[in-house]
């Protein structure tokens, strides 16, 4: 499926050291499209994997981390109304 | 259609006014969900309105602004692995 990530980690309570670890979890999984946004393609069997990587991290009280799913990347179109990050990655 | 906006303003070049101005035109047209990120439901004619209400504040060389549509809300999923804001609108 394709999925679209957005996260606001709270500075409070470690939360630099937080922020950098969901970070990285977020860049093995999917592309990094804008400051705290990424996409991609996953399995169910990757979601489950990455779901449960990024649950040691996320602080349920201050953190807000939501995912969007699409069955099939197309039908979901994508605009860029500001400048294009070089990372992104474009729908074919 | 459905629509996901996404935005990271820059701070410089009088970013912190842009960001304002652009915050409330999103509030405007969508609910807001997370930090710098909406949700809502729009015509092709309130986001275009939208897109060109933003535009004027909008820095090309220095804002990140992408939009993700879907024609059905119902085709796109959404879970939240954190805190869920009370300004959150639900899917039915």
């Amino acid at each position: 499926m394709y999925v679209v990530l957005v996260y606001d980690i709270s500075q409070e309570k470690n939360g630099a050291r937080r922020c950098s670890r969901i970070f990285k979890i977020c860049k093995k999984y999917l592309s990094h499209i804008q400051d705290s946004v990424f996409e991609g393609e996953l399995s169910n069997a990757q979601l489950e994997r990455f779901k449960q990587e990024l649950k040691g991290y996320i602080n349920k009280e201050l953190d807000s981390v939501i995912l969007f799913k699409s069955r099939q990347e197309k039908w979901l179109d994508k605009e860029f109304w500001g400048k294009e990050d070089d990372c992104t990655s474009f729908f074919l």
